[in-house]
């Protein structure tokens, strides 16, 4: 079974690697960008029993940092 | 608009930010998985007009390096 976390920041914190993929963007001659929000994502292959307990505990204590990230967790 | 990029690494190519993970989860005492994958969530805020073929250039030019990383594109 496959699990899908995407870690991002949360709103209003600085995204420095954002605005660099931003900048990149626009060098590039596209234009209509508002805004670029980088952020992680981790694929996890694990045993139908895992729980979205543990997925969440594993999260919130290794996965993102809390303070200024955000998780969401998508079950394939 | 907003639309989600996510790269991930091709299969076959080595992983040592997924293996780091994937050891650290079973250091907390998590059992039952298999595989840990890292990549890059990129989060674009656009005007509608932009197309497909645009965001998909935007990968194969900038966010993706394609010898080793694939990308999806998910329209919101």
């Amino acid at each position: 079974m496959k699990t899908r976390i995407f870690v991002t920041l949360k709103n209003g914190v600085l995204d420095p690697q954002g605005k660099a993929i931003h900048h990149a963007i626009e060098g590039l001659g596209f234009s209509g960008v508002h805004d670029v929000r980088a952020g992680r994502l981790i694929e996890i292959e694990h045993e139908p029993g895992l729980s979205k307990a543990d997925l969440e505990s594993m999260c919130t204590k290794l996965l993102a940092n809390m303070v200024i990230e955000n998780f969401e967790i998508e079950q394939a």
